[in-house]
């Protein structure tokens, strides 16, 4: 990549639109949550909707506990022979979906549902910052 | 497994042992920090000591602003074929490890330095709580 940005650590800061090109091709991250100031990391299965990381839910849950709340989002990967990675960290608020047009809409998108969900939620999150890392090749 | 458990959404509950196992298995894991009253996710390259986490940090960095703080650590892993999937979750506290012999032997431990650290520290998280949930296959 051509003007290639490194942090003091001398890892490549990858820009916005790579960060949104590696959420938009995967579909599992982990979503951490403040439980009163306990924070807790849990899988979850999503899409990347527009500029928004979207997700099911469930009543009574922990990753229901996270609506209204200020969450972190990330991604990572590895490759394995030459131990490079990257990363990317969503930070932002999580909201409910409250609209059925909206609901009818992210039903069709490619998330994984792996719970038993009795009465299913979607949940966002918008975004206030998106900021990804990866690890040069020796 | 005989005698698994299983939540209330169907998935295994995993024991301490067997989450001490994948733990131990593996060396890339995600704390999650809580900087002001946001959480924040950083991946790790971490491991098990005994039964707790261990990792290098720097100072300035946001892993080295956990020291003293409630964490989060976290590991997951998915089947691609099936989509099953596991996940554990280490709760606890991080704390820096002090002793020169404590350090001496922890440099002895498959942990990646990634980072081109100026002068790294060890840092330990002591769980609180340790549990694990894998997807069954259908």
């Amino acid at each position: 990549m051509n003007g290639a940005a490194f942090d003091r650590h001398g890892l490549e800061v990858l820009g916005r639109e790579e960060c949104e090109r590696l959420l938009a091709a995967h579909h599992l991250g982990r979503l951490a949550v403040v439980v009163g100031s306990q924070p807790i990391i849990l899988p979850v299965s999503y899409a990347l909707d527009g500029h928004e990381i979207v997700f099911r839910s469930d009543a009574g849950t922990k990753l229901h506990a996270a609506i209204g709340s200020a969450v972190a989002f990330e991604i990572d990967g590895t490759h394995n022979i030459d131990h490079g990675g990257w990363s990317v960290l969503v930070v932002g608020q999580a909201s409910l979906v409250a609209s059925d047009d909206e609901r009818a809409r992210l039903a069709e998108l490619p998330v994984a549902t792996w719970i038993a969900a009795g009465d299913p939620v979607w949940v966002r999150v918008t975004p206030t910052s998106v900021s990804g890392r990866r690890i040069p090749r020796p």
